[in-house]
């Protein structure tokens, strides 16, 4: 078994079948032929101006609200750089990204973890906190299939959170990477659309609906905000990739992003329903909530399982995953992510057959 | 005259038509071809593999020495964050690249530019400021065709900046985006070539030899340090991007890159040759030296000439430079910079002969 090849669950990255190769050859061809003074030259920082103004209207804001950037990172990286100094509060969810979580803590920033439930975080938690006094400079939210959960907030929970963050005076940083592919379910408003104190500070990306290594990603906020965030972003890079953004842009223009968001939303409803069907199966005692979107499934195993030797295990019988426990500061030590985007449908059964096989190995030595 | 098109010699960018646009767009749609999952991919943060690779080879050095960045602008960013705190020294050139400048005094540090000569910067005042007790972090130097200056670094003054890096223990940091783009004498090796105390920190780009909208550049250093970098880039973006390094691979391995750069340096030269002979033309008073390679030409006025009201009159009479003011902490207010590689051949006589206007026009005022 430790010779085949590994299934990897780990990776929140699109598999490459689901990725419109052929369309972003054609995207390319076009871009230098459209615009070859636009795409081969520097711009200026607020990224290619077409697929600024593209986005502006995708939310119906002014494009001087827009920034784009070399993927949605970057664009928190100047967000955190601009708002967030050494011994500020912040709000995350817990669990949240990994990297979220790495980058306000090297800022210096004072990390408040608030729950996280299957319909969102715990605003009343969130309400808790403020009432002693906590006051934070923002609060990071992952809205929709959050990563690593898979849960999305629901629409009570984005009402209530504006109004705690127009109250208490924070930024509701809105980072919405996987919106676009939502597979089941009815699509809740932004709220960045439902914000109308300039609290929300809205990013999402192209990377899982055009692909990741076209690294284009953005930003949309109040103007003053992303006007000074422009100014650090010049200093930085002087440009984003011009290239990239301009391919993007005829990809969206053309019709090909929404053929692409089709393919993508339909393999990965597939992959889900092959994964539940597998978990029901192979590991009945595993408890998760089928994602109605994204890329994530967060699974519990029963208390007593250790994490760190289910990992171990796994990789000796060749699949991979993300241990719980990296996405929070404490605790979480019976939790795995399941990332679905990258598997294909045909190794789904078998990575599950292997994960039981590792969870039924730590049971044994367990109990031996 | 001020409602002619403006004719700018402010930009250090190609005009549209030295830079090979059907070239890029035959790589673009090659990259796709040949490597779909590693074009698409997220790919890591050393860059893109194969351009990693050829990098290497170019400079003779292992992989593992070599990040590839959006841009060498934010390579320059991720070096001087990792290696410059608040407070700590640094040596620059006087005049030197304004973002340079910008960046590593809003990081704190204490600039100390060391004049620059016709031949590189002042060695013997850089010895000067170390047997004073300076104790720099690091050096930033721009040996090639330098910005603004476009001076050149003599092969005795490498030697002997590389003798003070390994005495004084600083990071000679040198920035090198126009050493491909030689077009008159003979090429001299770089410092990194010449280094055998890993003191050297290497930074080039494709903005020069492809096009800027590219954003790729690249840093080459000591292996630990590129390490070190390499983490700080995760953090920051994931990894830059896969798609526009991949068109660059693309482009340097079919040969497409020795074309350009034989197209670029032909065009170069000769706006140099029309450049010199309309200024000694219109403006016998100015001094300046013709440069061998790169973008840029500084020129001095008389002394009692004050570049901010030539500025002002030249933009009424249609015509754009930067003040050399914008290169320098303090004086330089009879000094300006040309870039020639913005402007066509066409343009270049009757620039000068605006620039020449301006100047007339704000002595007539003094005399007045």
């Amino acid at each position: 078994m430790a010779d085949a090849p590994p299934i990897s669950f780990a990776r929140g990255a699109p598999s490459l079948d689901i990725v419109d190769v052929d369309g972003l050859k054609a995207a390319a061809a076009r871009a230098f032929e459209n615009d070859p003074g636009g795409v081969t030259g520097y711009g200026t920082s607020v990224g290619y101006v077409p697929l600024r103004e593209w986005i502006a209207a995708k939310h119906g804001v002014e494009p001087a609200q827009v920034l784009v950037t070399n993927g949605s990172m970057q664009a928190d990286a100047f967000l955190f750089e601009t708002l967030v100094a050494a011994g500020e509060d912040v709000v995350v969810e817990k669990p949240t990204y990994d990297r979220t979580l790495l980058n306000l803590r090297s800022l210096g920033a004072v990390v408040h973890p608030v729950s996280l439930q299957s319909d969102g975080i715990d605003v009343d938690e969130l309400a808790g906190l403020l009432a002693e006094g906590v006051r934070p400079r923002l609060a990071h939210v992952i809205p929709n299939f959050q990563n690593p959960a898979g849960y999305t907030l629901s629409l009570d929970k984005r009402r209530r959170l504006l109004d705690l963050a127009r109250e208490a005076e924070f930024v509701l940083f809105e980072d919405d990477p996987y919106v676009d592919i939502r597979f089941s379910g009815e699509p809740l408003p932004t709220m960045l659309s439902l914000d109308d104190a300039g609290s929300v500070v809205y990013a999402s990306s192209f990377s899982k609906t055009v692909c990741p290594g076209i690294r284009v990603g953005y930003l949309v906020g109040p103007k003053a905000l992303v006007g000074q965030i422009q100014k650090l972003a010049t200093n930085t890079y002087i440009s984003p990739n011009m290239v990239a953004q301009a391919i993007v842009h005829e990809f969206c223009v053309s019709g090909a992003l929404e053929r692409s968001i089709a393919t993508v939303k339909a393999a990965l409803a597939e992959r889900v329903r092959l994964l539940t069907e597998a978990l029901a199966r192979e590991l009945p005692e595993a408890r998760y909530q089928a994602p109605e979107g994204g890329y994530f499934m967060w699974v519990e195993l029963p208390e007593e399982i250790d994490v760190d030797r289910v990992s171990e295990e796994a990789q000796n019988k060749g699949v991979l995953f993300v241990k719980g426990t990296d996405f929070l500061l404490e605790g979480g030590r019976n939790t795995l992510r399941l990332a679905y985007s990258g598997v294909t449908a045909d190794q789904i059964d078998e990575g599950v057959r292997r994960l039981a096989g590792a969870i039924r190995a730590v049971e044994a030595t367990a109990a031996a």
